[in-house]
């Protein structure tokens, strides 16, 4: 489809820098976006929210109705990191974080691992590694539906509800079928369908009746545990893995580890309707220790840049920078001098090769 | 305390050799244990339960109230694997191993993980690895309190239901702080209280508290994603890990395959108190591909086997099999030769080493 001049000629991004290094590596994300549009005659216009675990310090505040609404009205958000040691835990994860997730419906979690050349992996033989995780995002364990009775007592009860829908399902399986029928056309669903029994023959089943209308790809299923084996003895067996919220947690850092590390990994949370923003963000955290001293590596910010721009149809320039960063990512590996540059350096160096 | 020397002559042991490579790895590891009992001049009585796949083919029982009732005469019990891919998912996971766990309240599961001297790891740079994940094994996401609605059609909602109670969670949590204290002084506790908050908490708070009585315990938590990255990075920082049954199950195998493969993993099924007997078996499964071909490595069983007698309070049985088993990998790993031995071989090895 041919977008009309007026709308994409301008992308307007919300940024959520955060805290920690997500104040840092952001702005190169940004400059990395901007440089690959440039060519496309896309101009990017920013709005930053003031969100995240400073915010929360100051005001009490995680995410307003009002910030909702602002959010709302931006094409895609760029995310960097939240929270620091000063916030209790689950307030921002539930409060920021999750509440995007939910309220902008991304039930697409796309986190793909690419073992790049040059990149080494903590793994003695890790082989070809090219797969991507579509976690399911707005289901699941993750929905918030626990309690507890007796509270802070010895007789305390405490559950935790997992939620699970066919329609929940049913749109992030099609999802994943749809990337791999245009990768290698191969789906792994990884669940724990000998335990959870209900949750898992859910997948199954629906898995199963997707699966029918996609007769190329051929479907193979891993229990969560067994995954753990398979990742570590031979990640080159998967392409496209498709599993539920808990477990797409849990098998993505094992991916971002194993593919080089989770300076490398990149993620979207996507509404693929385009009801709402969706949102990318690099799988790391806000890493107080190193941040505000130039040495957090932008590099899963930017990837999460060329999720960005393949969500937003723009193909060619998340190609570009996906090349500037595969680039770059083995000249370091190849150079003591290179290997040890710092945010902005890393920075300088993509939007030069994005911009050619 | 001394034992009685009617009761300490004789050790009960039910036998359920089950599917697969079970029928060959147990056999050597009931050697293994008269072996190590010897000097003791304590005698190993077996009762042989037919139990697994090939009941339940036969007859479609997985475990009556009868099988039951005679396996709860014993002191403990020596599982291989069970299943088959003829038995559909959940049937002798629910109605027979998880039934047993259950029902005889083995709230401790323990996993060892040691990387033996010669023994290679799939991580590039695995150093010493010597930890031991204490599982809770009687609550959680595994009490098959779940459901579905609708099921089977557009509108199926199906859900699983994570249960967590004060005491269940305190009495893991005691044996993980005692293991603690007889190793190296260190507990890390692994949950997702950002995300599952209740559960999450009730953990956390248990842990403070029984850590009070522990000053000498260095204590701390890791995310279970975050857990991922640990465990290919650095595994050496661990010696103690506690954590719920679902996490658990994941981080174990995990832990196996870092640890120089599922082949050596054991575990301990433990009631602590005495109330029923405990239950002590290979981490890995029933391997049909490879069963009946003298392929299996025996040497988890025999390891579960060293659980057993510590358990039951046989130390000096229980490091001599241990040694033997040290010995034994690093000949192997050392050895083309001795690196092609089959099942019944290792056992002859091991038992030999074990008589010494
Ligand atoms: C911070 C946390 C809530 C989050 C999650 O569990 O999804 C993170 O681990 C992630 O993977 O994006
Ligand atoms: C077979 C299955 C029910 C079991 C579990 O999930 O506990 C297994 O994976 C294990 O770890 O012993």
């Amino acid at each position: 489809s041919t977008p009309t001049p007026g709308s994409a000629s301008t992308l307007r991004l919300a940024v959520i820098e955060g805290d920690g290094i997500g104040k840092e590596v952001v702005p190169q994300g940004v400059r990395a976006l901007r440089a690959a549009l440039e060519p496309a005659g896309v101009t990017v216009e920013t709005t930053d929210f003031d969100l995240g675990a400073g915010r929360w310090h100051r005001t009490g505040e995680t995410l307003t109705d009002e910030d909702m609404a602002r959010l709302a009205e931006h094409d895609a958000i760029l995310l960097g990191a939240v929270g620091d040691p000063g916030v209790p835990s689950g307030v921002l994860e539930r409060g920021l974080l999750l509440k995007l997730r939910f309220a902008f419906d991304h039930y697409v979690n796309l986190r793909p691992t690419r073992l790049f050349p040059g990149v080494s992996s903590p793994l003695a033989n890790p082989g070809e590694m090219d797969f991507v995780v579509v976690r399911e995002g707005t289901e699941g364990p993750y929905v918030g539906n626990g309690g507890s009775l007796r509270t802070g007592t010895d007789l305390e009860v405490a559950t935790e509800v997992s939620l699970n829908t066919a329609v929940g399902v049913e749109r992030v399986v099609r999802y994943a079928f749809e990337q791999a029928e245009s990768r290698r056309r191969k789906l792994t669903l990884v669940h724990k369908h000998n335990v959870l029994v209900h949750a898992g023959h859910l997948y199954r089943r629906i898995v199963e009746k997707v699966g029918a209308e996609h007769p190329e790809v051929e479907v193979d299923y891993a229990h969560v545990d067994a995954m753990m084996i398979y990742l570590v003895q031979d990640p080159s067996r998967f392409d496209v893995i498709v599993t539920d919220n808990l477990f797409g947690d849990i098998v993505t850092d094992l991916a971002g580890a194993v593919g080089g590390g989770i300076g490398l990994a990149a993620s979207g949370n996507i509404n693929p309707t385009g009801a709402y923003p969706s949102m990318f963000e690099p799988v790391h955290g806000s890493a107080p220790d190193i941040a505000g001293k130039d040495l957090a590596d932008p590099t899963a910010t930017v990837l999460s840049i060329a999720i960005m721009l393949d969500h937003l149809g723009h193909v060619e320039p998340a190609a570009a920078v996906r090349a500037a960063v595969e680039n770059d990512v083995a000249a370091r590996a190849g150079s003591e001098e290179l290997s040890g540059r710092g945010t902005a350096a890393i920075g300088d160096a993509l939007v030069a090769a994005i911009s050619g």
